[in-house]
Protein backbone atom coordinates (compact mmCIF):
# COMPACT_ATOMS: atom_id res chain seq x y z
CA UNK A 1 0.00 0.00 0.00
CA UNK A 2 2.83 2.28 1.04
CA UNK A 3 5.08 1.16 -2.31
CA UNK A 4 2.48 0.78 -5.31
CA UNK A 5 3.73 1.28 -8.85
CA UNK A 6 1.00 1.79 -11.48
CA UNK A 7 0.80 -2.20 -12.08
CA UNK A 8 0.59 -3.33 -8.62
CA UNK A 9 -2.03 0.18 -7.62
CA UNK A 10 -4.96 -1.70 -10.24
CA UNK A 11 -5.10 -4.81 -7.35
CA UNK A 12 -4.70 -2.24 -4.28
CA UNK A 13 -7.57 -0.40 -5.82
CA UNK A 14 -9.88 -3.23 -6.07
CA UNK A 15 -9.03 -4.61 -2.34
CA UNK A 16 -10.25 -1.42 -1.13
CA UNK A 17 -13.47 -2.65 -2.58
CA UNK A 18 -14.16 -5.45 -0.98
CA UNK A 19 -16.82 -4.73 1.15
CA UNK A 20 -19.01 -3.43 -1.34
CA UNK A 21 -22.48 -4.51 0.01
CA UNK A 22 -24.04 -4.66 -3.59
CA UNK A 23 -22.47 -7.37 -5.30
CA UNK A 24 -23.88 -5.82 -8.68
CA UNK A 25 -22.17 -2.91 -8.02
CA UNK A 26 -19.19 -4.55 -7.25
CA UNK A 27 -19.07 -6.56 -10.41
CA UNK A 28 -19.50 -3.24 -11.87
CA UNK A 29 -16.93 -0.86 -10.09
CA UNK A 30 -14.44 -3.78 -10.28
CA UNK A 31 -15.05 -3.79 -14.32
CA UNK A 32 -14.62 -0.22 -14.79
CA UNK A 33 -11.22 -0.13 -12.73
CA UNK A 34 -9.63 -2.78 -14.34
CA UNK A 35 -10.61 -0.99 -17.74
CA UNK A 36 -10.20 2.53 -16.75
CA UNK A 37 -6.56 1.33 -15.94
CA UNK A 38 -6.01 -0.62 -18.64
CA UNK A 39 -7.09 2.02 -20.89
CA UNK A 40 -4.55 4.33 -18.85
CA UNK A 41 -1.35 2.12 -19.26
CA UNK A 42 -2.37 1.35 -22.61
CA UNK A 43 -1.86 4.84 -24.12
CA UNK A 44 0.65 5.76 -21.07
CA UNK A 45 -1.96 8.70 -20.24
CA UNK A 46 0.45 11.86 -19.30
CA UNK A 47 -0.40 14.20 -16.74
CA UNK A 48 -1.34 16.84 -18.98
CA UNK A 49 -3.72 14.69 -20.89
CA UNK A 50 -5.41 13.15 -18.15
CA UNK A 51 -6.45 17.10 -16.58
CA UNK A 52 -7.44 17.90 -19.91
CA UNK A 53 -9.61 15.17 -19.80
CA UNK A 54 -11.14 16.55 -16.35
CA UNK A 55 -11.83 19.67 -18.04
CA UNK A 56 -13.66 18.20 -21.01
CA UNK A 57 -15.68 16.36 -18.62
CA UNK A 58 -16.03 19.04 -16.07
CA UNK A 59 -17.66 21.15 -19.33
CA UNK A 60 -19.76 18.33 -20.02
CA UNK A 61 -21.17 18.99 -16.32
CA UNK A 62 -21.50 22.84 -16.76
CA UNK A 63 -22.91 22.83 -20.06
CA UNK A 64 -25.73 20.44 -18.87
CA UNK A 65 -28.73 21.52 -17.28
CA UNK A 66 -32.88 20.72 -17.27
CA UNK A 67 -32.94 21.04 -21.74
CA UNK A 68 -29.47 19.68 -22.62
CA UNK A 69 -27.72 16.74 -21.79
CA UNK A 70 -24.32 16.43 -22.61
CA UNK A 71 -23.05 13.25 -20.56
CA UNK A 72 -25.80 11.79 -22.86
CA UNK A 73 -24.57 12.88 -26.29
CA UNK A 74 -21.04 11.64 -25.37
CA UNK A 75 -22.29 8.03 -24.91
CA UNK A 76 -23.85 8.46 -28.06
CA UNK A 77 -21.30 9.82 -30.16
CA UNK A 78 -18.84 7.15 -28.53
CA UNK A 79 -21.34 4.19 -29.27
CA UNK A 80 -22.20 3.20 -25.70
CA UNK A 81 -25.56 4.21 -25.77
CA UNK A 82 -26.38 1.85 -28.96
CA UNK A 83 -24.24 -0.89 -27.70
CA UNK A 84 -26.24 -0.71 -24.24
CA UNK A 85 -29.15 -0.68 -26.23
CA UNK A 86 -28.50 -3.56 -28.29
CA UNK A 87 -27.22 -6.01 -25.35
CA UNK A 88 -30.65 -5.30 -23.55
CA UNK A 89 -33.55 -5.72 -26.38
CA UNK A 90 -32.42 -9.11 -28.07
CA UNK A 91 -35.78 -9.82 -29.21
CA UNK A 92 -37.15 -12.44 -32.39
CA UNK A 93 -36.49 -10.66 -35.64
CA UNK A 94 -40.67 -9.83 -35.79
CA UNK A 95 -39.88 -7.17 -33.20
CA UNK A 96 -39.17 -3.71 -34.24
CA UNK A 97 -35.83 -2.93 -33.25
CA UNK A 98 -34.73 -0.83 -30.56
CA UNK A 99 -32.52 2.16 -31.23
CA UNK A 100 -31.35 4.79 -28.55
CA UNK A 101 -33.62 7.09 -26.29
CA UNK A 102 -31.67 10.32 -26.70
CA UNK A 103 -30.96 13.25 -24.95
CA UNK A 104 -34.37 15.35 -26.24
CA UNK A 105 -37.11 13.00 -24.12
CA UNK A 106 -39.07 14.97 -21.86
CA UNK A 107 -41.16 13.49 -18.87
CA UNK A 108 -45.10 14.68 -19.60
CA UNK A 109 -45.80 15.50 -22.96
CA UNK A 110 -49.34 16.59 -23.93
CA UNK A 111 -51.86 13.86 -25.04
CA UNK A 112 -53.33 14.07 -28.20
CA UNK A 113 -56.77 12.39 -29.41
CA UNK A 114 -56.16 10.41 -32.24
CA UNK A 115 -55.84 12.49 -35.81
CA UNK A 116 -54.51 15.32 -33.76
CA UNK A 117 -51.89 17.38 -35.19
CA UNK A 118 -49.03 17.33 -32.21
CA UNK A 119 -46.79 20.08 -33.84
CA UNK A 120 -48.42 22.48 -31.62
CA UNK A 121 -46.80 25.31 -33.53
CA UNK A 122 -43.58 23.95 -34.93
CA UNK A 123 -42.16 25.05 -38.30
CA UNK A 124 -42.24 22.49 -40.98
CA UNK A 125 -44.07 20.70 -43.62
CA UNK A 126 -47.08 18.85 -42.73
CA UNK A 127 -46.60 14.96 -42.59
CA UNK A 128 -49.33 12.41 -41.72
CA UNK A 129 -48.05 9.56 -39.84
CA UNK A 130 -49.94 6.18 -39.24
CA UNK A 131 -49.62 2.69 -38.84
CA UNK A 132 -50.41 -0.24 -36.10
CA UNK A 133 -49.37 -1.84 -32.99
CA UNK A 134 -49.31 -5.38 -32.75
CA UNK A 135 -47.94 -8.35 -30.32
CA UNK A 136 -45.88 -10.49 -32.36
CA UNK A 137 -48.32 -13.07 -32.49
CA UNK A 138 -50.21 -10.56 -34.52
CA UNK A 139 -52.97 -9.36 -32.18
CA UNK A 140 -53.78 -6.02 -32.30
CA UNK A 141 -52.94 -3.68 -29.18
CA UNK A 142 -55.40 -1.60 -28.05
CA UNK A 143 -54.47 1.66 -25.91
CA UNK A 144 -50.74 1.44 -26.44
CA UNK A 145 -49.29 4.69 -24.95
CA UNK A 146 -46.86 6.38 -27.92
CA UNK A 147 -44.82 8.97 -26.81
CA UNK A 148 -43.82 10.43 -29.95
CA UNK A 149 -40.90 13.74 -30.28
CA UNK A 150 -39.16 15.21 -33.07
CA UNK A 151 -36.67 18.47 -34.17
CA UNK A 152 -38.62 20.58 -36.58
CA UNK A 153 -37.26 21.79 -40.18
CA UNK A 154 -34.98 23.81 -38.60
CA UNK A 155 -33.51 20.65 -36.85
CA UNK A 156 -34.12 21.68 -33.24
CA UNK A 157 -36.22 20.22 -31.13
CA UNK A 158 -38.74 22.11 -28.79
CA UNK A 159 -36.17 22.33 -25.65
CA UNK A 160 -33.92 23.39 -27.91
CA UNK A 161 -35.59 26.88 -28.63
CA UNK A 162 -34.61 29.06 -25.46
CA UNK A 163 -37.79 31.26 -26.63
CA UNK A 164 -40.22 28.30 -26.72
CA UNK A 165 -41.61 26.99 -23.08
CA UNK A 166 -44.42 24.85 -24.65
CA UNK A 167 -44.69 21.50 -25.96
CA UNK A 168 -43.87 21.17 -29.92
CA UNK A 169 -44.14 18.03 -31.81
CA UNK A 170 -44.35 15.44 -29.27
CA UNK A 171 -46.95 14.79 -27.68
CA UNK A 172 -49.11 11.05 -26.32
CA UNK A 173 -51.34 9.34 -27.96
CA UNK A 174 -53.30 5.82 -27.41
CA UNK A 175 -54.08 3.47 -29.99
CA UNK A 176 -57.58 2.37 -31.02
CA UNK A 177 -59.43 -0.58 -30.33
CA UNK A 178 -57.65 -2.21 -34.04
CA UNK A 179 -54.59 -1.51 -32.79
CA UNK A 180 -54.19 1.68 -35.09
CA UNK A 181 -52.85 5.07 -34.47
CA UNK A 182 -52.44 8.51 -36.75
CA UNK A 183 -51.51 11.62 -35.91
CA UNK A 184 -50.26 14.92 -37.52
CA UNK A 185 -46.88 16.35 -37.35
CA UNK A 186 -44.29 17.71 -39.53
CA UNK A 187 -41.95 16.33 -41.94
CA UNK A 188 -38.42 15.15 -40.45
CA UNK A 189 -35.21 16.53 -41.44
CA UNK A 190 -32.05 15.54 -40.24
CA UNK A 191 -30.19 17.82 -37.52
CA UNK A 192 -26.79 18.32 -36.13
CA UNK A 193 -26.84 17.11 -32.53
CA UNK A 194 -25.92 20.21 -30.26
CA UNK A 195 -21.83 20.71 -31.38
CA UNK A 196 -21.16 23.78 -29.49
CA UNK A 197 -20.03 22.09 -26.50
CA UNK A 198 -17.17 19.72 -25.36
CA UNK A 199 -18.92 16.88 -27.60
CA UNK A 200 -19.09 19.08 -30.55
CA UNK A 201 -15.02 19.85 -30.12
CA UNK A 202 -14.37 16.21 -29.60
CA UNK A 203 -16.40 14.96 -33.19
CA UNK A 204 -14.56 17.79 -34.74
CA UNK A 205 -11.03 17.18 -33.20
CA UNK A 206 -11.92 13.48 -34.64
CA UNK A 207 -13.22 14.47 -37.68
CA UNK A 208 -16.82 13.50 -37.64
CA UNK A 209 -20.06 15.43 -38.37
CA UNK A 210 -22.51 15.66 -35.98
CA UNK A 211 -25.43 14.98 -38.68
CA UNK A 212 -28.41 12.54 -38.06
CA UNK A 213 -30.52 10.84 -40.31
CA UNK A 214 -34.13 12.06 -40.30
CA UNK A 215 -36.42 10.28 -37.93
CA UNK A 216 -39.36 10.57 -35.33
CA UNK A 217 -39.17 9.44 -31.95
CA UNK A 218 -41.33 6.80 -30.50
CA UNK A 219 -41.48 5.25 -26.82
CA UNK A 220 -44.39 2.05 -26.88
CA UNK A 221 -45.32 1.00 -23.66
CA UNK A 222 -48.76 -1.49 -23.34
CA UNK A 223 -49.55 -3.65 -20.43
CA UNK A 224 -47.59 -7.03 -21.05
CA UNK A 225 -45.58 -6.06 -23.49
CA UNK A 226 -41.81 -4.97 -23.72
CA UNK A 227 -41.31 -1.20 -24.13
CA UNK A 228 -40.10 -0.43 -27.19
CA UNK A 229 -37.89 2.86 -27.95
CA UNK A 230 -37.09 3.32 -31.24
CA UNK A 231 -37.02 6.08 -34.02
CA UNK A 232 -38.21 5.71 -37.63
CA UNK A 233 -35.91 7.10 -40.17
CA UNK A 234 -36.12 8.07 -43.83
CA UNK A 235 -35.26 6.17 -46.09
CA UNK A 236 -34.00 9.06 -48.46
CA UNK A 237 -31.87 10.56 -46.35
CA UNK A 238 -27.81 11.24 -47.03
CA UNK A 239 -26.38 10.44 -43.41
CA UNK A 240 -28.40 7.00 -42.76
CA UNK A 241 -24.59 5.24 -43.51
CA UNK A 242 -23.00 8.07 -41.38
CA UNK A 243 -25.72 8.53 -37.89
CA UNK A 244 -23.52 10.67 -35.91
CA UNK A 245 -25.05 8.41 -32.54
CA UNK A 246 -24.90 4.81 -34.46
CA UNK A 247 -28.78 4.46 -34.02
CA UNK A 248 -30.04 3.51 -37.54
CA UNK A 249 -31.29 0.03 -38.24
CA UNK A 250 -31.93 -1.03 -41.56
CA UNK A 251 -35.81 -2.06 -40.32
CA UNK A 252 -36.21 0.77 -39.09
CA UNK A 253 -36.40 2.70 -42.15
CA UNK A 254 -39.61 3.46 -43.89
CA UNK A 255 -40.63 5.44 -47.11
CA UNK A 256 -41.97 9.26 -46.63
CA UNK A 257 -44.38 9.91 -49.33
CA UNK A 258 -44.97 13.28 -50.50
CA UNK A 259 -48.81 13.80 -51.45
CA UNK A 260 -49.92 15.78 -54.42
CA UNK A 261 -50.76 18.66 -52.09
CA UNK A 262 -47.25 19.31 -51.26
CA UNK A 263 -47.85 17.25 -47.79
CA UNK A 264 -46.21 14.14 -46.46
CA UNK A 265 -47.34 10.24 -45.11
CA UNK A 266 -45.37 7.96 -43.62
CA UNK A 267 -46.78 4.58 -42.47
CA UNK A 268 -45.14 2.25 -39.90
CA UNK A 269 -46.16 -0.68 -38.25
CA UNK A 270 -44.92 -1.73 -34.87
CA UNK A 271 -44.54 -4.84 -33.13
CA UNK A 272 -43.70 -5.57 -29.57
CA UNK A 273 -42.68 -8.27 -27.41
CA UNK A 274 -44.62 -9.86 -24.91
CA UNK A 275 -42.58 -9.53 -21.85
CA UNK A 276 -42.46 -13.23 -21.50
CA UNK A 277 -41.34 -13.24 -24.80
CA UNK A 278 -37.46 -14.42 -25.76
CA UNK B 1 -23.64 0.47 -40.55
CA UNK B 2 -27.43 -0.05 -40.50
CA UNK B 3 -27.14 -3.77 -38.71
CA UNK B 4 -24.77 -3.21 -35.71
CA UNK B 5 -24.90 -5.31 -33.21
CA UNK B 6 -23.13 -4.92 -29.52
CA UNK B 7 -20.29 -6.93 -31.14
CA UNK B 8 -19.81 -4.94 -34.23
CA UNK B 9 -20.81 -1.47 -32.97
CA UNK B 10 -17.48 -1.11 -31.57
CA UNK B 11 -15.51 -1.70 -34.83
CA UNK B 12 -18.00 0.54 -36.56
CA UNK B 13 -17.44 3.62 -34.00
CA UNK B 14 -13.58 3.44 -34.70
CA UNK B 15 -13.79 3.25 -38.30
CA UNK B 16 -15.42 6.89 -37.90
CA UNK B 17 -12.75 8.01 -36.39
CA UNK B 18 -9.81 7.62 -39.15
CA UNK B 19 -9.79 10.91 -40.49
CA UNK B 20 -8.78 12.48 -37.01
CA UNK B 21 -6.32 14.98 -37.57
CA UNK B 22 -4.14 14.44 -34.13
CA UNK B 23 -2.54 11.02 -34.14
CA UNK B 24 -2.19 11.03 -30.21
CA UNK B 25 -6.33 12.32 -29.94
CA UNK B 26 -6.89 9.32 -32.17
CA UNK B 27 -4.97 6.66 -29.88
CA UNK B 28 -6.50 7.76 -27.13
CA UNK B 29 -9.90 7.69 -28.37
CA UNK B 30 -9.49 4.15 -30.06
CA UNK B 31 -8.02 3.24 -27.04
CA UNK B 32 -11.09 4.78 -24.16
CA UNK B 33 -13.67 3.34 -26.82
CA UNK B 34 -12.40 -0.37 -27.09
CA UNK B 35 -12.52 -0.49 -23.20
CA UNK B 36 -15.40 1.29 -22.36
CA UNK B 37 -17.23 -1.14 -24.96
CA UNK B 38 -15.34 -3.50 -23.48
CA UNK B 39 -16.52 -2.91 -19.85
CA UNK B 40 -20.21 -2.53 -20.69
CA UNK B 41 -19.73 -5.96 -22.53
CA UNK B 42 -17.88 -6.98 -19.55
CA UNK B 43 -21.21 -5.88 -17.12
CA UNK B 44 -23.53 -6.89 -19.59
CA UNK B 45 -24.64 -3.17 -18.44
CA UNK B 46 -28.31 -2.60 -18.31
CA UNK B 47 -30.28 0.47 -19.71
CA UNK B 48 -31.21 1.93 -16.00
CA UNK B 49 -27.11 1.41 -14.79
CA UNK B 50 -26.35 3.16 -18.04
CA UNK B 51 -28.76 5.87 -16.53
CA UNK B 52 -27.45 5.71 -13.52
CA UNK B 53 -24.18 6.57 -14.61
CA UNK B 54 -25.10 9.22 -16.41
CA UNK B 55 -26.84 11.21 -14.05
CA UNK B 56 -23.65 10.30 -11.59
CA UNK B 57 -21.96 12.15 -13.80
CA UNK B 58 -24.33 14.65 -14.45
CA UNK B 59 -24.09 15.40 -10.35
CA UNK B 60 -20.15 15.60 -10.61
CA UNK B 61 -20.69 18.33 -12.85
CA UNK B 62 -23.01 20.48 -11.27
CA UNK B 63 -21.34 19.66 -7.82
CA UNK B 64 -18.24 21.34 -9.76
CA UNK B 65 -17.19 24.92 -9.48
CA UNK B 66 -14.04 26.90 -8.71
CA UNK B 67 -13.96 25.90 -5.35
CA UNK B 68 -14.89 22.23 -5.97
CA UNK B 69 -13.65 19.46 -8.25
CA UNK B 70 -15.57 16.32 -8.52
CA UNK B 71 -13.88 14.55 -11.31
CA UNK B 72 -10.81 15.21 -9.91
CA UNK B 73 -11.84 13.49 -6.82
CA UNK B 74 -13.54 10.22 -8.58
CA UNK B 75 -10.57 10.27 -10.55
CA UNK B 76 -8.35 9.97 -7.46
CA UNK B 77 -10.49 7.67 -5.30
CA UNK B 78 -10.42 5.52 -8.45
CA UNK B 79 -6.72 5.40 -7.98
CA UNK B 80 -6.47 6.92 -11.42
CA UNK B 81 -4.81 9.77 -10.58
CA UNK B 82 -2.32 8.01 -8.46
CA UNK B 83 -1.48 5.60 -11.71
CA UNK B 84 -1.02 8.49 -13.87
CA UNK B 85 1.68 10.05 -11.29
CA UNK B 86 3.19 6.45 -11.23
CA UNK B 87 3.63 6.22 -15.35
CA UNK B 88 4.95 9.63 -15.72
CA UNK B 89 7.78 9.71 -12.48
CA UNK B 90 10.04 7.56 -12.73
CA UNK B 91 13.08 8.69 -11.68
CA UNK B 92 16.12 7.74 -9.88
CA UNK B 93 15.36 6.05 -6.34
CA UNK B 94 17.27 8.72 -4.59
CA UNK B 95 15.00 11.47 -6.06
CA UNK B 96 11.96 12.87 -3.81
CA UNK B 97 8.50 10.66 -5.27
CA UNK B 98 5.43 12.33 -6.34
CA UNK B 99 1.87 11.97 -5.26
CA UNK B 100 -1.38 13.13 -6.84
CA UNK B 101 -1.98 16.68 -7.19
CA UNK B 102 -5.35 16.37 -5.39
CA UNK B 103 -7.80 19.29 -5.94
CA UNK B 104 -7.30 22.09 -3.50
CA UNK B 105 -4.01 23.93 -4.61
CA UNK B 106 -5.00 27.34 -6.05
CA UNK B 107 -2.77 29.13 -8.95
CA UNK B 108 -1.39 32.68 -7.78
CA UNK B 109 -1.00 32.04 -3.56
CA UNK B 110 0.48 34.85 -2.02
CA UNK B 111 4.11 34.87 -1.47
CA UNK B 112 6.09 34.47 1.60
CA UNK B 113 9.75 35.07 2.84
CA UNK B 114 11.46 32.08 4.60
CA UNK B 115 10.78 32.25 8.33
CA UNK B 116 7.50 33.35 7.74
CA UNK B 117 4.03 32.14 9.19
CA UNK B 118 1.83 31.32 5.94
CA UNK B 119 -1.19 29.59 8.08
CA UNK B 120 -2.67 33.25 7.97
CA UNK B 121 -5.30 32.71 10.54
CA UNK B 122 -6.04 29.57 9.91
CA UNK B 123 -6.79 27.48 12.92
CA UNK B 124 -4.59 24.62 14.29
CA UNK B 125 -1.55 23.42 16.79
CA UNK B 126 1.48 25.93 15.55
CA UNK B 127 3.97 23.88 13.38
CA UNK B 128 7.63 24.48 12.22
CA UNK B 129 8.76 23.15 8.25
CA UNK B 130 12.27 22.78 7.42
CA UNK B 131 14.66 21.15 5.31
CA UNK B 132 16.50 21.33 2.08
CA UNK B 133 15.75 20.99 -1.51
CA UNK B 134 18.73 19.55 -3.57
CA UNK B 135 19.55 18.09 -6.74
CA UNK B 136 20.32 14.37 -7.42
CA UNK B 137 23.85 15.43 -7.56
CA UNK B 138 23.42 16.41 -3.91
CA UNK B 139 24.08 20.17 -4.69
CA UNK B 140 21.88 22.21 -3.19
CA UNK B 141 19.14 23.96 -5.10
CA UNK B 142 19.32 28.03 -4.67
CA UNK B 143 15.78 30.18 -5.17
CA UNK B 144 13.62 26.89 -5.66
CA UNK B 145 10.26 27.56 -6.12
CA UNK B 146 7.79 26.08 -3.25
CA UNK B 147 4.23 26.33 -3.39
CA UNK B 148 2.89 24.73 -0.22
CA UNK B 149 -0.82 24.05 0.97
CA UNK B 150 -2.13 21.73 3.28
CA UNK B 151 -5.97 21.92 5.94
CA UNK B 152 -6.66 23.07 8.88
CA UNK B 153 -7.58 21.25 12.08
CA UNK B 154 -10.88 21.20 11.40
CA UNK B 155 -9.38 19.31 7.97
CA UNK B 156 -10.27 21.56 5.36
CA UNK B 157 -8.53 23.96 3.15
CA UNK B 158 -9.20 27.79 2.86
CA UNK B 159 -11.51 27.49 -0.06
CA UNK B 160 -13.61 24.73 1.49
CA UNK B 161 -14.56 27.49 4.06
CA UNK B 162 -17.39 29.43 2.67
CA UNK B 163 -16.93 32.15 4.58
CA UNK B 164 -12.80 32.72 4.10
CA UNK B 165 -12.04 34.55 0.96
CA UNK B 166 -8.35 34.96 1.37
CA UNK B 167 -5.68 32.39 1.08
CA UNK B 168 -4.70 30.17 4.70
CA UNK B 169 -1.86 28.13 4.76
CA UNK B 170 -1.08 28.04 1.85
CA UNK B 171 2.07 29.83 0.47
CA UNK B 172 4.96 30.03 -2.27
CA UNK B 173 8.66 30.67 -0.85
CA UNK B 174 11.91 30.17 -2.63
CA UNK B 175 15.07 28.38 -1.15
CA UNK B 176 18.01 30.57 -0.26
CA UNK B 177 21.72 30.28 -1.52
CA UNK B 178 22.39 27.07 0.64
CA UNK B 179 18.63 25.52 -1.05
CA UNK B 180 17.39 25.98 2.43
CA UNK B 181 13.69 26.43 3.25
CA UNK B 182 12.13 27.02 6.67
CA UNK B 183 8.12 28.19 7.48
CA UNK B 184 5.91 28.14 9.79
CA UNK B 185 2.54 26.92 9.84
CA UNK B 186 -0.02 24.47 11.18
CA UNK B 187 0.22 20.70 12.58
CA UNK B 188 -1.33 18.59 10.03
CA UNK B 189 -4.34 16.47 10.43
CA UNK B 190 -6.18 13.55 8.67
CA UNK B 191 -9.36 14.67 7.12
CA UNK B 192 -12.08 13.52 4.99
CA UNK B 193 -12.05 14.46 1.41
CA UNK B 194 -15.19 16.21 0.27
CA UNK B 195 -18.17 13.32 1.19
CA UNK B 196 -21.43 14.96 0.50
CA UNK B 197 -21.17 14.62 -3.19
CA UNK B 198 -21.82 11.62 -5.26
CA UNK B 199 -18.38 10.70 -4.96
CA UNK B 200 -18.91 10.36 -1.41
CA UNK B 201 -22.09 8.12 -1.60
CA UNK B 202 -20.27 6.28 -4.33
CA UNK B 203 -17.46 5.51 -1.44
CA UNK B 204 -19.82 4.74 1.29
CA UNK B 205 -21.99 2.28 -1.30
CA UNK B 206 -18.17 0.90 -2.18
CA UNK B 207 -17.87 0.42 2.20
CA UNK B 208 -14.66 2.58 1.61
CA UNK B 209 -14.02 5.65 4.18
CA UNK B 210 -13.16 8.98 2.63
CA UNK B 211 -9.94 9.88 4.73
CA UNK B 212 -6.99 10.58 4.10
CA UNK B 213 -3.48 10.53 6.22
CA UNK B 214 -2.23 13.98 7.60
CA UNK B 215 -0.24 15.33 5.04
CA UNK B 216 1.83 18.83 3.88
CA UNK B 217 1.29 19.31 -0.36
CA UNK B 218 4.27 20.46 -1.95
CA UNK B 219 5.08 21.66 -5.82
CA UNK B 220 8.40 22.31 -6.12
CA UNK B 221 9.85 24.45 -9.41
CA UNK B 222 13.54 25.08 -10.43
CA UNK B 223 15.20 25.68 -13.58
CA UNK B 224 16.87 22.76 -15.18
CA UNK B 225 14.80 20.04 -12.69
CA UNK B 226 11.20 18.64 -13.25
CA UNK B 227 8.64 19.82 -10.97
CA UNK B 228 8.06 17.94 -8.43
CA UNK B 229 4.59 17.77 -7.20
CA UNK B 230 4.24 15.69 -3.63
CA UNK B 231 2.84 15.28 0.01
CA UNK B 232 5.01 14.82 3.46
CA UNK B 233 2.97 12.53 5.60
CA UNK B 234 3.12 12.40 9.22
CA UNK B 235 4.42 8.76 10.73
CA UNK B 236 2.04 8.18 13.53
CA UNK B 237 -1.12 8.34 11.31
CA UNK B 238 -4.05 5.54 11.35
CA UNK B 239 -4.71 6.15 7.33
CA UNK B 240 -1.51 5.48 6.16
CA UNK B 241 -2.14 2.48 4.67
CA UNK B 242 -5.58 3.50 3.80
CA UNK B 243 -5.05 6.59 2.11
CA UNK B 244 -8.54 7.20 0.26
CA UNK B 245 -6.75 8.29 -3.15
CA UNK B 246 -3.75 5.81 -2.63
CA UNK B 247 -1.36 8.75 -2.31
CA UNK B 248 1.21 7.51 0.42
CA UNK B 249 4.30 6.60 0.02
CA UNK B 250 6.90 5.08 2.39
CA UNK B 251 10.07 7.80 1.20
CA UNK B 252 7.73 10.95 2.00
CA UNK B 253 6.68 10.09 5.59
CA UNK B 254 7.99 11.70 7.92
CA UNK B 255 8.31 12.72 12.50
CA UNK B 256 6.25 14.89 13.38
CA UNK B 257 8.17 16.01 16.60
CA UNK B 258 6.25 17.63 19.48
CA UNK B 259 8.20 19.99 21.40
CA UNK B 260 8.49 20.91 25.10
CA UNK B 261 6.05 24.09 24.04
CA UNK B 262 3.73 21.80 22.67
CA UNK B 263 4.12 23.02 19.13
CA UNK B 264 5.74 21.06 16.34
CA UNK B 265 8.68 20.66 14.31
CA UNK B 266 9.10 18.43 10.84
CA UNK B 267 11.85 18.42 8.66
CA UNK B 268 12.27 17.18 4.84
CA UNK B 269 14.77 17.10 2.59
CA UNK B 270 13.99 16.90 -1.21
CA UNK B 271 15.66 15.30 -4.17
CA UNK B 272 14.97 16.67 -7.62
CA UNK B 273 15.27 15.33 -10.90
CA UNK B 274 17.43 17.21 -13.48
CA UNK B 275 15.40 17.74 -16.56
CA UNK B 276 18.08 15.53 -18.80
CA UNK B 277 17.71 12.86 -15.78
CA UNK B 278 16.44 9.20 -16.42
FE1 LIG C 1 -33.71 12.76 -32.43
FE1 LIG D 1 -4.51 17.28 0.76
Amino acid sequence: MRNLNHETITEAVLARHVDTADPRLKEIMDSLIRHLHDFAREVHLTEDEWFQGIQFLTRCGHITDDRRQEFILLSDVLGLSMLTVAMNNDKPAQCTESTVFGPFHVDGAPHYELGADISNGAHGIPCLVRGTVRGLDGSPIAGASMDVWQSDEDGLYDVQHEDIDHAQARGILHTDEQGRYDFRSILAVPYAIPHDGPVGDLLAASGRHPWRPAHLHFMIEAPGYQTLITHVFRSDDRYLDSDAVFGVRQSLIADWKQQSDGTYLVEYDFVLNPVDGS
